[in-house]
């Protein structure tokens, strides 16, 4: 009865996105550590920073010498993030190290667009306009679309499926516009409205509408659905998920202090090991870079499993007596 | 393709369960102001106390003053547990306002029963058999049973579904010498090792060998699956959930020190409330009295909607602006 993917994919986004709500300020020593940990477990893909405006961001002042400190590993793709041409100039400069692609990032819901990027509607198409032509002329592609808030919103309530096929349907406007052709889409949750039955109808409306388009999931465990809501888009095939270890993060613009980050990927793998679905990864070292995590903000990160452990160790402790 | 309950009958136990693993004293006014909280809250069934061993479990030393002091409300069933003919003589002075009734309590672990009851199979058989006996004297139905360690167990490592069966038919067993007939069974996921399959798989197995036997759900998130193996059981309609308010618990006999306890009732009855199933309970109310949990332990618990809130708090104030 379920669709259950044979390999999940994994995008570590920790470094990155999780950083960004600790209030005290992070050492790039730290981020350097912490990916350099995360490159040993396996996983695909790191989200590794953000080439933002350090006057918004300050956190990532030093994204450069982040970039410049991890150590590659064979196998594992490392991104970043960016909003601007600034940004995008900024990654280009390590593309020995980093895979650069754009991604068109579009809010559902028009206040949370307002409230997180200082935009309405209207103003976000022209910026992501804008943001085209700079990628075109850096010569770097933008397959993707990176849809906020698409399943509710603290300021809008409620999100229609159908809300989020318009918001495909303006990026793959604005994508076609630039002589680019969209690929992908993640769906965030980034405020953490979605349940599984939401998940189901919005991923099967996405599907009707745009066969092609294969769907990542951006969770978040504001509620305390993440993990469920995970499994619901599972059982659908979806095997592209963004997590970050520990569940470092949160929505520093969803006015929520101290609401849950995105889903563990510890909890994320453990699932997976336990459903029999492959992911790369190894559950015990990426555990020890969730304590490693803990160590760097100073306080104990939601991740379960970083408390209960893995199931494999428990099985060769009781195989053993 | 699933067969969601339209109602879901919580047992909320988290004053029951949720204070054994906090190491200071909590005060029986504390207790007493918690079950008066819940009982507002729409709860249908609270589990007040623990009438055991004072020596071996000094925290419930005042379980008779916890009974003396809540108010009893209307359409509330209030039960307490115990495991001694001690322990029922206490329940049994409080029939004003307990409800008692019995429970077979095994564990499919035999390693597990050892550490948690010190007892091995033929010695827990036997004291269920006097178990049963004190209950037949008392003249206390015995219909339940309750199964600890029925999804794996950190020092047997996993437990097949056919475990679950023979312990089932083990309880059965007994309750028949002794003249009772068990109509429902508790499968408690003792230590956090159930995934969603492993949930399909032995409530799969326990209704083709017992095809009248009502499941529950006992779960536990240490390992943060546990609303996702919630879900996995609503999906095949099942509706009894033991839960905690705050996620309040976790096994003091787990030797996993900060572990998770109970999946948190606020968790389950925003799923429920978004999937649209029933629980009468009002989850504004319920985050109060999860609240006042954290002030009574002195720490925060691990339920995201203490945090992130409702979602209709937000849908009231989306809809106004």
């Amino acid at each position: 009865m379920s669709d259950l993917p044979s390999r999940l994919h994994i995008s570590e986004e920790g470094p990155r996105e999780g950083f960004q709500i600790e209030p005290g300020p992070i050492s790039s020593s730290d981020k350097i550590a912490l990916i350099d940990a995360l490159s040993d477990t396996g996983v695909e893909h790191i989200q590794a920073c953000s080439f933002v405006s350090p006057r918004l961001v300050p956190g990532w002042a030093d994204a450069a010498e982040v970039v410049e400190g991890f150590t590659a590993r064979d196998g594992v793709t490392y991104t970043a993030l960016w909003f601007n041409d600034r940004g995008l100039q900024r990654a280009c400069e390590h593309k020995d190290k980093l895979t650069v692609r754009g991604s068109i990032h579009l809010a559902v819901s028009e206040p949370f667009s307002i409230s997180n990027l200082n935009r309405d509607r209207d103003g976000n198409l022209k910026a992501v306009r804008q943001y085209l032509l700079d990628h075109k002329t850096a010569d770097v592609a933008v397959e993707d679309i990176t849809l906020m808030a698409a399943f509710g919103c603290n300021f809008a309530g409620d999100i229609a499926p159908e809300q989020v096929i318009a918001s495909i349907q303006d990026g793959i406007e604005l994508a076609t516009e630039s002589g680019n052709t969209v690929r992908s889409v993640t769906l965030c949750d980034t405020m953490g409205w979605a349940n599984p039955h939401l998940i189901e109808h919005t991923i099967g409306a996405v599907r009707e509408r745009f066969p092609e388009m294969k769907i990542a999931l951006h969770l978040h465990d504001t509620r305390g659905l993440g993990i469920a809501n995970a499994y619901a888009g599972m059982r659908l095939g979806v095997a592209e998920f963004d997590t970050t270890v520990g569940g470092l993060g949160g929505c520093p613009f969803a006015k929520q202090p101290g609401a849950s980050g995105n889903i563990a990927t510890e909890e994320l793998v453990l699932m997976a090991n336990e459903l029999g679905i492959e992911t790369g990864i190894d559950l015990d070292a990426l555990i020890e870079a969730g304590h490693l995590a803990e160590r760097i903000v100073g306080h104990s990160l939601p991740s379960a499993p970083l408390r209960g452990g893995s199931l494999g160790s428990y099985r060769s402790r009781a195989s053993v007596q």
